[in-house]
């Protein structure tokens, strides 16, 4: 595989699954006070127009990485606004 | 421009600003329990793999966008470590 290619996954892996123990500290504190809702928000808006971006410049790395951490962003809100 | 350029650095603005309300709550508060320590950690190794991606390919908006929020995680974990 190229190795661009694989720099690609390997950073689209990395800033998607740190979404995972922010949902799991979120999921297990049943607190979400620190959390911005304003960055959850923001963040969401921005990984649909990098999605958008990817798909234009054909860059399946960036599809990928930013589809799952969308996902994950929803779970966070979800969860902000269960427990504020 | 280019609208393809314009997606990519309103994307690269909207997820990088997030950090900013982020980094004023914990600011705030003083309090960052809620925020995961190894989100903060995966999500700043995968900007500095992303700027890296963003340079090979030759992308302006990826490497802006990732510079600035690798900075701005910086300070969220120097207030996380600090107020923990």
């Amino acid at each position: 595989m190229d190795p661009l290619v694989i720099v690609g996954y390997l950073a689209g892996t990395l800033t998607t699954i740190s979404f995972v123990p922010q949902v799991m500290r979120a999921w297990k504190l049943k607190e979400t006070r620190d959390l911005s809702l304003a960055m959850l928000l923001l963040f969401a808006a921005g990984v649909i127009l990098w999605t958008l971006y990817g798909t234009w410049i054909g860059s399946l790395p960036i599809i990928a990485a930013n589809t799952i951490t969308f996902i994950l962003i929803l779970v966070l809100l979800g969860l902000k606004i269960k427990y504020t």
